[in-house]
């Protein structure tokens, strides 16, 4: 990435990610240590980079949206913990190192996923207590609970799960797989976006722009990992290819590679064009979304 | 149980249950049929009427609370779709009819977990969007989040957990034996009692009688349990006592049956003892405290 400002919003959640966690018990220390191994393992931080920087860009402060931009990150590391599950897609590496279950055990593994679940509620809900005072900031901060809630839930991240799964080893229509796009990658990404936006007392014609990006940019996202998956190295993935062992549904399996990136293509520009109008204040979601892009140019 | 307002107060969250869930796309239909499952198998939504009944206690209008105490029943659910997987306690049958995982698969009945977890914090955020206007209200909402996610966290509930997983086949110390039930059990039922006292209006002093009634009845229904593990039929517990088999650490099987129902008489008195300052006014919470401790009578 090429992008100054996404390496100081990276930076930023990078050195608070493990502070907004509960402080444990020396007898749970296990739980502790599964759930800091999967944050540290260092992704790129993606959804919590989006959140701080739609704060900013709608003018909030960007400190006041830290313990929901790490809490994004914990649900985000939750379900790759689950999902890489053996009764999931039983994933041996993660990240470039070996996934959660492998160190620690499954047992430990489900529950460091639920530890970072519920500590991300945690985090958002101990915020609010602590600034009670300010009625403006305490509802923007509902607000952002509530997108966060949604995009990773029943109607969002774990919706598209669920298909993906049911999609295994079975003809898929071009209906299920944008659902799965969707809800399992563009859901959450869309509810750090906007949850960022109402932190930073967004309008409401902002919010809407923001919105369109953030789909774009979450569906091409997920296409560039699935092609990723398909034609990158596992240095470059960090993880070993499993979408065609398990028969998943993908775009490049359904369309091919060369259709998939040209998907990519038209939605990185409809992500940009929905920001344009905004000139050099969006200078980041501009170069975010063509860098995005460029993985598999 | 002869306790008429426990009877209220569990019909109101049985009749609710499902309509704090999100409306889930037909896509994920999977996903809704396995959450529902483990909600609608019957369990004694012991929570859920702790946190009405404290609500109720404390002056608070009930409905008001029905979001947090359907909230706290599919934290409760969550709990045990996760702790029957193969992986942690495999078991078999609970509530007298098969576990999730043996219905819907395990990967399934993870997702069902981690979405029922999810819908608990939606649906409490959803609430207090629907209400924004009255700060006070808004106020309290915020403190009982709070208090379940603490409960619920790496504080509470999962930290018992994990200490539990790790104690199995140990000799276990009075010290972790003590802190396995009070997170594991106490820890989610004392948040649906602050929670609600929260939601009531509560004052300090009550609050303070309510945490001590709480911690020794949270205690003494985890016991319970574990007697019933040993001793209660299948009939009567509704699963399989497999505490024996993974060699758990429990009261019984560290200090035998006849002191473990010792120390449930004590804990009820001293609950009792929390709540009687408040003569009649505290029926429900004596009845109950009675009507555990009798199952082991």
């Amino acid at each position: 990435m090429q992008n100054k400002e996404y390496t100081r919003f990276k930076g930023l959640v990078e050195e608070h990610l493990l502070y907004f966690l509960p402080e444990v018990d020396h007898k749970s220390i296990t739980l502790y240590e599964a759930m800091a191994y999967s944050l540290k393992a260092g992704g790129k931080m993606l959804r919590s980079v989006l959140l701080l920087a739609a704060c900013d860009f709608c003018g909030g402060d960007e400190k006041l949206a830290l313990p929901y931009a790490c809490a994004i990150e914990y649900i985000h590391t939750y379900s790759l913990i689950h999902d890489d599950l053996p009764a999931m897609d039983n994933d041996d590496l993660r990240r470039g190192i070996p996934t959660n279950h492998k160190v620690f055990g499954e047992a430990a593994a489900i529950l460091a996923g639920d530890g970072l679940l519920t500590s991300a509620f945690e985090a958002m809900n101990k915020d609010m207590l602590l600034y009670f005072d300010n009625t403006d900031l305490l509802k923007r901060r509902v607000r952002a609970v509530y997108e966060i809630s949604k995009g990773a839930g029943c109607r969002g991240m774990i919706a598209g799960q669920i298909a993906d799964i049911e999609a295994e080893n079975k003809q898929c229509t071009k209906e299920i797989l944008d659902y799965i796009h969707l809800n399992k990658t563009a859901a959450l990404i869309k509810a750090a976006i906007r949850a960022g936006a109402h932190l930073g007392g967004t309008d409401k014609k902002t919010l809407e722009d923001l919105d369109e990006y953030a789909e774009n940019i979450g569906l091409a996202f997920q296409i560039v990992d699935d092609i990723l998956d398909i034609s990158g190295s596992e240095e470059q993935t960090g993880k070993t290819g499993s979408d065609q062992a398990n028969r998943k549904a993908t775009y490049p399996c359904r369309y091919g590679l060369e259709e998939s990136r040209q998907k990519v293509r038209e939605l990185t520009e409809n992500a940009k064009k929905a920001m344009e109008p905004y000139y050099d204040n969006a200078e980041f979601f501009i170069l975010l979304a063509d860098d995005l892009a460029k993985r598999v140019k």
